[in-house]
This record gives C-alpha cells, sequence and structure tokens, in this order.
C-alpha cells in the first residue's frame, strides 16, 4: 500500500455520492451540495434508491446503472446497507478509493457491527479499493476542490497546511478557526480517517510527507495504536516539514475523558512529550496554539537560532511576550551588540528602554512609523538577532496601515521571522490582513506572538538537525540473554543473582557480590568482599525485599552478617510463609553517592521506555523524572538527566563535588539497549544506584518479566 | 482624602483642555475630539494661547480668561509649562481636579523634572486640587461620556467593569479587547494614573469599591509600593465585589523587564501570589484570560460550589476543557447522581459518552437542540452539579440561532452558571451575540472557557469566605523583645542562645541547651543534658557555622564532646580569625523526624513574609517553598504546608507515620507574630526544624536584624 494508492482518494476525477438525497436533514444531502457549490473539478455522480433528481443532478438507483467512470464513492447509508453497496463498487471494476461516513460499525463496541465492518474491508480488499472511514467526515483537497466533510461555514481556501484529525468536530473547528484569522489561512489536504479500518493517520503522514503542495503537517490526536511507529515516520518527515500535534489529555481528568472517548489506550501523557519531542513532533496545547504556529510556519522564514528580540510600544505587552518567552528554555532573549544598542538610542526618544535587559525594546507609546521601521531594521540586521516580536497598539497619530506597510518594507529586506501583534480591535483588522498577505503573521495577543515565536524555532532546528536514528539499535548491540529467556518460558521474575548477571553481561560493571545460602557462606562471602557490607534475601517470590524485612545495610563484622542472616531468614519465613528463600546476597555497603533511580518500562503504545530520576522519595513525590523511548543514544541521555532537577544536585548543589554524570548517561544507553534486545523484560528498576565523583553503583535491581 | 474627593475626576460638570489644538498631531486635539465627538455630558472649554477656535468652540488664552464654573482641567502642554497652569487653576478657586496628561516630569529620573512634579502638586494641593498624572491617559467615564484617553478606536460602551491600569498602552488594549467581544462589552470607568503624584490606584479601588455603577474591578499592574495596604483594601473589597489583576513578570525574564520598566520594585513573583491568593485577589496571566474572566463575572450567576460539568459536542473539544479544569485544584469535576445519568441516557445517543469520567458528557456531533436543550436542562437541575461548560459547534442541519435560542431558555431557569465556547468563526457570531445579550458568556475556545469558570468560582467563594482578615495582629499578640531590639541598636544579629530565647518567650517550645564556655563547661552541660549531643559554636561573626567547621553532630561520650569542643575552637580559629568566639552551645542530637525549614524575610513591598518548604537540598534545588504575608492564621498556615511537597511527606508517604502538621502549623504562625511584633528583625531562618509523629524540634535558629 504505497503512497500512490491515495492519490485516488484525493485526486479522483468522478466521485459518486451513495446516499445523495434531497432532505437537507442528510449528511448525503450535505456533501453533495457541497461539491456542487464548491465546483468539485471532476464528476459528480448521485446515487439513491428514491429520488430521481438530486441539486439538479439525474439520480442513479444503483452504483451499477451508472455510464461513466466511477473512480471514488462516498457512502453516507444506513451502516448495514453498506456491505452491498461496497459490493457494487467491486463489482463495478472501476472503483479506487471509498469514504464511508456512515457511523454504527465497530465503534459501537457491538459485535455484528465489527463483523459488519471486517466483511465491508473484505470486499473492499479483494477489489482494490482503498476505505476511509467508517464513521468519518473524510477527505478535503483544495486542489481539486472535493470536499466530503458536512461540517457547515466550511471555506475551501488553498493554502500549503496538511490537516489530520482523530476528531471530526473538532478537525473542523480546526478549519473554522484558520478561516477566521485577519488573513484567513488556507490549507492543501484535511482527512478525518474514522475508525481507520483501513487508511490509517500514518498513512496520511505518509502521503503529506511527499506531497509538494504541503508544507506544514498540523493535527490533532488523542492516542496512538503504534507509538514506535508514528515515531519512526515523524523522525523522517519532521528532518523535511514540520509537524505540529495538538495531543490532548494533558492532566488526569483529561486523561480519563480520554481514555473512554477513544478506546486506544492514551499512555502515559508524559511518554507521548517524551516520545514527540525525540522524534521532532513539536506538541501543542490548545487550538489557538495550533493555528497560531502553523500560520508562523507557513508565512514566515525559518529562523538560524534561537535569539529572540521584543520591540514593543507599551511596557506592559512587551512583558507579557517575555514572559512567555522565559517559560521555554528553547529560546532566550537576543545578546542585540553594543552597536546596535547605540543606534537605537540615537532613533528613539530619551524616555524608552533599549536592552533592559538586553533584547528587549520599548519604543514607549510615542513611536511612529519611522521608529517602528528604523528599530526593526536595526535589530534585524544585528548578526546576534534570529527573529523579532513585534507589539503595536491603534496609533493615535496616523492609520494603522502605514505602520504595517513600514514595516513590511524593512522585514522583506531580511531573511529573518518577524511576529507582529498588533492590539487589537477593528481599528487594527486592516493593517494585520495586510501583513499577513505581505507574508507576516499576526497574533491577537503578544503571548500567542510569542508561543508561535517558540514553535517556529523549535520546528526550524529541528529541521537542521542531524542527529541519530530513533528506535534503530545497530545489530551487535542486539543481545537476546538466555537467562531472561529462560526466567520468561518459567513463568518468574528474574532472581537478583541473576539480574546482576544479566547487567554485567551488557557491560554494566556491578558491585562484587556473594551468593550465600547458609550463615557460614555469607560470614565467608563478607569476609571475601570486605566489611561493611550488605545482607539480601533471594526468593522468586519477594519482588519488595525492605517489605519483608529482607534487607540489613552496614554491617561491619562477622557477628553482624550471623545475626542479620538469622533475622532475615525468621522474618521472611514470618512474613512470607510461602517464599520460597534461595539464600542471600552479600555486596559492599557503599556511602557518599547521590542517589538515583534508572526504571525501564514496556508501554503500550510506545513499547520500551526508559525512566531516570532522583532517587528515594522523590520520585514519588515531586515526579522529577525523564523519560526516553529506548533506544536513543548518549547525546538523548544526557538531555534526558538536564531535564530533571537531579542534574542540579549532579552538579554539585552546595558546593559538593560534580558527580559522574558521563557515567550516568552510558547506564541510562545500555538499559535502553537491555529493554530493546529483550522484549520478554517488561520492567526494570535500578534503585538506588549510587553516583560518585567518579563511577556510580547499581544498588539494587528488579527485572520483571512479561508473564 | 476620602473617596468624594475623587468626584469631581469622574462627574466633573465642566472641563477645560489646556493644550487644546488644531493640529492632529497633538493629543490636545484627540483629548477634544473625543469628548465632542462622544458628546461629554457637560461644558467643555478650550484654552490654547495660539488657537481662536477649536472644533467650533472658542479657545481662551488662558484659564483665567474662562467666564464660567471650571471644576476639572485637562493638560496637555509640554512639562515646564504645567506649574504656571496649575497656579492659574488654584487663583481661579472653583477647579477641584486636574489631569496631568504631559510626560517629561519624575518618571524621566532628571532631578530638574523630578522637582518640577513636587512644585505641581504643592500648588495643587494648597488649593485643594486633585490630581492625576502626570504622563498619563487620565480616566474615561461612561455614565458622563468623559475620556482624557487619546488611544484611537475606543468604545463608549457603558456597562459595569471598573479598570486600573499602570500602563496606558496597555489599559488602551484592555479595552479595545473587551469592545470587541461579540457582544462588545461595556466598562463604567477606566484610570490611568501614570506616575502617581497625587491620585493613586489604592484610592481608585477605594472609589471603586464604593461605586454602585461598578460591579466588577479589573486592573492591570507590574508592581506595587505598598503590597501591604493593597491586601489590606483587596481583602475588604473582594468580600463584595471581584478583583482581576493582570500581573506580568511571572519569569525571571519577564521580571527584569518589569523592573526596568516601573521603577517599582517588582519583588518576588511567588510572593505576590501568596499575597493575591491571601487578599482575595483573582491573579490572571494573559489580556485574554482578564477579559473573559471580566465577562464571566458580569454577565454569569455567582456559583453555590465548585462542581464543574462539561457538555459537549466534540470529544476533542471536551477534553481540552477538561485539561484545563484538571490544572487548578480550585475546582472539580461534578459528581453527577445516578438518576441524572439516567435521564441523560434516554435523552442522548447510544454513542454518546455519559458521565466518563463522572461530569464529562459527549453527546457526539449528532446532537440538535433538543440533545442541547435536554441534557443542558438535567444537568443544571443536578443538585451535584454548580456550573456547567457547553461547547457546541456549528450545526449542519439547523441554525446556530436556534440552538443558542434553546439554551438560553433553558439556563435562565436556574440559577447556575452555564458558559458556552461555540467553535468557531463567523457561522456563529450571531449566536454569540445573542447568547451574550442574553447573559450568557462565551469563548473562543474550551481552554478560555474552563479558564473563565475556575476564575468565576474562585470570585464566588472569596464572596463567601468569612476567614479572619489579613494584615491584624490582635494587640495582646504584639511583643517586641528586648534582646531584638538591643541586638539591632548594636548593629549586629542575634546570638544563637539569644535567638533561642526569643523564640522561646514567644511559646516556642526549644530543645534544652547549655551555653558553655570552657570544655569542661560543654561536658557538664552535655552530662546534664544527656547523650547524645550536639555542639555549635557561638559567635557574633558567624552565621553559617557549618563552614566555619563550627557544629558537632551525635556526641555519645563526654571524651567525643571534649574532642569536638577542640576540634571546632581550632577550627573556627583557623578559618575565621577575627571572629570572637563566646563559646558553644550543647543540646541533644535528635533523630527519625521530618526535616523542614521555616523562614522569614521582609519584603520591600508587602513587609514581613514567611517562607516554609522541605529543608536541606531541596529548598534550593526544588524551590518547593510556599509563602505568606504575616501575620496569618492557623488556616493559612495550614494551606501552606498543604501547597508544597512536603504536605505529601509529613502525611507519611511511603508507608511512614503521619508527622505532627498541627504542630507546624503553629509555628508558622507564631514566626509571622514574631516577624509582625519586631520589626527590626529582617530575616530569620529555623533550619532544620525536625518534626516528629508528635511535637517538632527547631534544631537551628537564626535571626538577622535590619543593621
Amino acid at each position: 500500500m504505497g503512497v500512490n494508492s491515495l492519490e485516488h482518494l484525493f485526486w479522483p476525477k468522478s466521485v459518486a455520492i451513495v446516499g445523495a438525497s434531497n432532505n437537507p436533514g442528510k449528511a448525503g444531502h450535505q456533501i453533495l451540495k457541497t461539491l456542487v457549490e464548491e465546483k468539485f473539478q471532476g464528476k459528480i455522480f448521485a446515487v439513491n434508491t428514491s429520488e430521481n433528481e438530486v441539486f439538479g443532478l439525474k439520480c442513479y438507483k444503483s452504483l451499477k446503472d451508472i455510464p461513466d467512470r466511477v473512480e471514488m464513492v462516498v457512502i453516507s447509508i444506513p451502516a448495514p446497507g453498506v456491505p452491498d453497496v461496497m459490493k457494487q463498487a467491486a463489482e463495478r471494476g472501476d472503483v479506487k478509493a471509498a469514504i464511508i461516513v456512515s457511523a454504527g460499525f465497530a465503534e459501537t463496541g457491538i459485535p455484528e457491527r465489527i463483523e459488519l465492518e471486517k466483511q465491508v474491508v473484505e470486499i473492499a480488499k479483494a477489489a482494490g479499493i482503498r476505505i476511509v472511514g467508517p464513521n468519518c467526515n473524510g477527505i478535503i483537497n483544495t486542489g481539486n476542490r472535493i470536499s466530503t466533510s458536512f461540517a457547515p461555514g466550511l471555506k475551501m481556501i488553498p493554502g500549503s497546511i496538511g490537516y489530520f484529525t482523530q476528531s471530526g468536530a473538532t478537525g473542523g473547528s480546526l478549519l473554522l478557526f484558520a478561516s477566521s484569522q485577519p488573513q484567513p489561512l488556507g490549507f492543501s489536504k484535511w482527512v478525518h480517517v474514522g475508525n481507520m479500518c483501513d487508511v490509517t493517520n500514518l498513512e496520511v503522514l505518509e502521503y503529506y510527507a511527499s506531497d509538494p503542495s504541503v508544507k506544514v503537517i498540523a493535527g490533532y490526536m488523542e492516542g496512538v495504536r503504534d507509538g514506535r511507529e508514528l515515531m519512526k515516520l515523524a523522525d523522517r518527515i519532521t528532518r523535511q516539514k514540520p509537524l505540529l500535534v495538538l495531543k490532548v489529555g494533558r492532566t488526569e481528568v483529561g486523561s480519563s475523558a480520554t481514555l473512554s472517548h477513544t478506546g486506544t489506550l492514551a499512555g502515559s501523557d508524559r511518554i507521548y512529550s517524551a516520545a514527540f519531542a525525540q522524534s521532532g513532533i513539536i506538541r501543542v496545547n490548545t487550538i489557538e496554539e495550533l493555528v497560531d504556529s502553523a500560520k508562523a510556519l507557513v508565512l514566515a522564514p525559518y529562523p538560524k537560532g534561537n535569539r529572540i528580540s521584543v520591540l514593543t510600544e507599551a511596557g506592559g505587552l512587551g512583558i507579557i511576550a517575555m514572559d512567555e518567552l522565559g517559560s521555554d528554555p528553547a529560546v532566550q532573549l537576543a545578546p542585540v551588540t553594543q552597536e546596535t544598542q547605540e543606534a537605537l538610542a540615537k532613533v528613539l526618544p530619551p524616555m524608552a528602554m533599549i536592552c533592559k535587559p538586553n533584547g528587549y525594546v520599548d519604543m514607549t507609546a510615542a513611536a511612529m512609523e519611522k521608529e517602528f521601521a528604523e528599530s526593526l531594521r536595526l535589530l534585524l540586521k544585528d548578526p546576534n538577532v534570529d527573529a523579532v516580536i513585534l507589539i503595536g497598539l491603534p496609533p493615535t497619530f496616523l492609520p494603522a496601515e502605514n505602520v504595517a506597510k513600514a514595516i513590511v518594507e524593512v522585514a522583506r529586506n531580511h531573511e529573518k521571522p518577524v511576529m507582529v501583534c498588533f492590539m487589537t480591535g477593528q481599528v487594527m483588522e486592516d493593517a494585520r490582513k495586510y501583513l499577513e498577505e505581505s507574508g507576516i503573521p499576526t497574533f491577537d495577543t503578544p503571548d500567542r506572538a510569542a508561543r508561535a515565536m517558540i514553535n517556529l524555532i523549535k520546528a526550524a532546528s529541528r529541521l537542521n538537525y542531524k542527529g541519530s536514528k530513533v528506535l534503530t539499535l545497530v545489530p551487535d548491540k542486539i543481545f537476546s540473554h538466555n537467562i531472561v529467556k529462560e526466567a520468561a518460558r518459567e513463568g518468574r521474575n528474574l532472581l537478583e543473582p541473576e539480574a546482576v548477571q544479566v547487567l554485567e553481561d551488557f557491560g554494566i560493571r556491578m558491585q562484587p557480590f556473594y551468593f550465600a545460602k547458609t550463615e557460614e557462606d555469607a560470614v565467608a562471602g563478607a569476609d571475601a568482599i570486605g566489611y561493611p557490607v550488605v545482607l539480601k534475601v533471594v526468593s522468586p517470590q519477594i519482588i519488595h525485599k525492605s517489605d519483608y524485612g529482607g534487607v540489613k545495610l552496614n554491617l561491619y563484622s562477622p557477628e553482624e552478617v550471623r545475626q542479620a542472616y538469622a533475622e532475615i531468614i525468621s522474618t521472611v519465613k514470618r512474613k512470607a510463609p510461602d517464599a520460597e528463600i534461595k539464600g542471600v546476597i552479600v555486596t559492599p555497603f557503599m556511602k557518599g553517592g547521590t542517589e538515583v533511580i534508572v526504571g525501564m518500562l514496556r508501554d503500550p503504545q510506545f513499547g520500551p521506555v526508559v525512566m531516570f530520576g532522583l532517587g528515594g522519595v522523590f520520585v514519588e513525590v515531586f515526579k522529577d523524572v525523564s523519560f526516553r523511548v529506548a533506544p536513543f543514544d548518549r547525546d538523548e541521555a544526557l538531555k534526558m538527566i538536564a531535564e530533571t532537577k537531579a542534574y542540579t544536585i549532579l552538579r554539585g548543589a552546595r558546593g559538593s563535588q560534580d558527580k559522574d554524570i558521563d557515567a550516568l548517561a552510558d547506564l541510562l544507553v545500555k538499559i535502553g539497549e537491555i529493554a530493546v534486545s529483550n522484549p520478554e523484560i517488561k520492567e526494570m528498576d535500578l534503585n538506588p544506584v549510587a553516583v560518585f565523583e567518579r563511577g556510580l553503583a547499581v544498588l539494587d535491581v528488579r527485572i520483571i518479566t512479561e508473564n
């Protein structure tokens, strides 16, 4: 199913609407009406058993009766009738694509309806017909003016955005929102795939990636079925064109609605964020942010760096923009050169605030077109400035259009993005329209301008990113360990000595340890290892050893080891009478490191995911952890550490020495490799890991298998 | 200067514009133009030495020449000429108020301009003339159609909002933004006080508080000079009418711009947030949020509780609203009754999601006016629902106005707020206008509807709040300690034994301690207290004792005490040769509590502020601390603890026992009382405080005086 197979969906030369109707209360009426009124550039056939004519078109009783070639069929009749229609389409032999608008299939959860959907798919597949839907709004292509959406208010405005949406209603809102911008924001294509019985969002993304008329991809998503496939695709696409995704379900309340709404598992929202960032997807949180950012990406040139200058006519509004910029570490204020600052001082009135702080210029409300134009010109030609946010007010003493024209004159001579917030209202509308027509995006408020700028910068930096590809492990790193396979086959988790062995075999240097089965044995082990030591119970039934009194720390002598051994055995026997005690592990007692936790879990959407955070109570209370979908490289591992507050502590907060962050990054990379190589591993916990000034020590490890 | 003294500013019967001009490039031209065109309900006089007639009005050469009574003077001439004009106004005897639009006074920072401003104030004060400005846009009152603002696009729409702003430009934008709502949002009054040489924002607030035409107060603020005065006022006002404040400078980048922009110290943004919350001010972060929330407060009835139901036609949009609701602990999803759920099931199609999660109803896009109306009715009559957010799309099969009418019919029979998000664009504009005319606020996006609802609920709960007043300490709690006064007089900080004494005298039970001046003395002290003990150096020059080797913990025997004493003395002598060593404190060594930090500082705007957080490295790295302006009561102290993650840990995370949160709350209250009673104290650090299952122990205390 290559990309070309979607060609018939977007560019059919003829379309038959099955369910075309004169009743305005039917979707089939609305769809036909749109095709006729919007002047679809192809042939339209109406099909309905009980109509003779719809919208001046002859109405056929059946697909079979249409004498001309039919390339695409749109089906909008009750679900039970759909298999018959699909059979007729299959029998014709010329139909290449079908959009099933009708609901009442698998999404109902009713077994016979799930069966009905399967039936339709089988008929279509055998005949080589691709299906979008069922339960969908289908597609829009402004290139040939086709639309199967029945949402009202739709404007067929050509442009370069490719939309995909997991909700017809929300996807329709996106279009309406975009078309109510000062200069209505056009699009190339729009798809709502509904139940995805055949064509999926991923296939649509693939199509957009190679569609030259699509320059920016923007979508609405509630969840994905196969997160890894999305990541692989996005990793490739976002090196060529930006991909913006509005992913809902940020908070727990929101997430619970997502779960029930889509039926796809929403997964942990933080894993989504990590996966999106890893694969270059720009995540946005609101409809406004999606449309604002898409507009910026369509209109503005891509910046070379992340150094932003804010040029404002009103201090208050400037600070609002600065507040937004300050919330994202991906951007910084531009370090404007001394030369530019001096030149600005000559242009602006004495009350102006020039570069306090640097990058921020408040012209004061006295600014006229000359001040706007000159200040903007000086900032744009400064080599330390990559982009400018310009904030203006309705001018008192001249038409706003004059200011807009002055801005355009200056901006067109520089290949740097300028975002404009003109506050606000009707007086500024014409000026904003002129700016957008001239390729300068405008925004309702300073914070929205700043947020769009941040996303533009992220997209631009992604286009230049040459980092390693996600999710591919070179074959010689793949090492499926026998111990893991065996434990999984036996339906049990790894014993601690086994887990230690696995880590060692992956090149992680572990503490020396001794597996003792008797008290005397434990003392011998401690003598060999050197005091102080730790004793830990080994039992396949016991995962949380401390909870059963199975751990004794800081033992300084053979006597203490003896006593600890006896206590462990008796306590565990009492607290977990059914557990089989295999013995104890004797290992050195380590002090003085910073304790962190390294974990791994297998996410239903994204597969193996590695987690990092500060150890102890702080993982649970502060939730100060970061995630990466495995495998990933050392660079990503270092970023992963830097995202948490643990980083500050490892970097020697309060004057203590730096800890060995490089060793920690290596460990994270290796845990990712173990996870990818051993699909039988469901979860791992290395907790705690003590990180020292040189090296680190994994003090405890648990490996849980899928069983 | 009572409230009535501002009456002349808002309701003058006659106004003279000094600097009235035929030159459209002058503010005096624009101001006069507005007064004439907007039909100010009073007499207007033009004054200019070099004009004969402006806007068809005779132009007087001087204020002195006006034969009629002049109640207010608006001055818009270059700064150096202002004192003369003020003299003329004073000599007339009938002028009660003046608005000085002109810039070029104290805000320039130039000494002679500061002097010029003082001169003007003196003349006015002697004559009983109140001044707004200089360097301001002055006032607008839609009641008598007066405006001294020269911002274009202004619409004189009567309504019930009272605005104040610290920036003329940003304040003007607020009005434009409000007037471009579907149903333009009106206002009663608007004030930009500029340099505040006489009338301040606080006085304006006071006026609005007693102005029956103002129902909601909304303002833009960069900083305040006297935060405590603002709090006292707000505490009173917000029990009668809501007070919304857009306070910028959230992030460090933003804050630095604020600092340079206003000259008032912005203070710590977190202290602002605490102070606003304590005194009932609702803080908003963007212009959209300010206008959205003001609209909600003006139009909607106040809810009785915080239980919100989300009724949506599109899952995606519903989840966006849920995400926003989930981000604020002040609200919750409504626990819709079983009865309502069953009734909804009868009204809605089988595909609808009813109360999964509870409070959330997705009608699906098939909803028609009947489904909207019936679902809304069922939710509004449910006793477990306090408010409803309703999200609709442009309907395919009927006019949007029909849906709007159905909503209004239902909503008007219930005294519960309904917020509507109709997504979006031109097709919905008429419906939105109808809804707002009918008292139902509408919003561009679901997140903005949700945010406005959150602020409405906060305002409503404040109106019902009967808690203790802020910032008043009953006289018998005020106790100015001699030790503090003496230390301050001597220009030094408190020695630890003194600090301990102060805390004890305020009823805080401290550990027994012994102030030893020799080695033998230290051993005697340890014997008396019981082992293990701690030794800490006492020296007026040493604040951070640990940094100089001045602390020894966990000493188990006289020998250890002896050795520790000797080590402390020798290390401190070596590391701080100039420090005078007064001896050591001997005190019990405590183990096993949760370590927290309690601090106090004197903020330049808000005065004494108490801080609470987890101890150790976590204060610095996680910045997990909360603030309260002192004094405050036990309730506030408990909230203060609950705002931090320390709360989870004190409440026995990981199965450990609850710690004594009540004792901690008492300590916080007392530290506030000490801070208020002793203005000589600049900072206090109780760090660490060990909180046990019963009681707590202040393990170290530092008191720094203003010296």
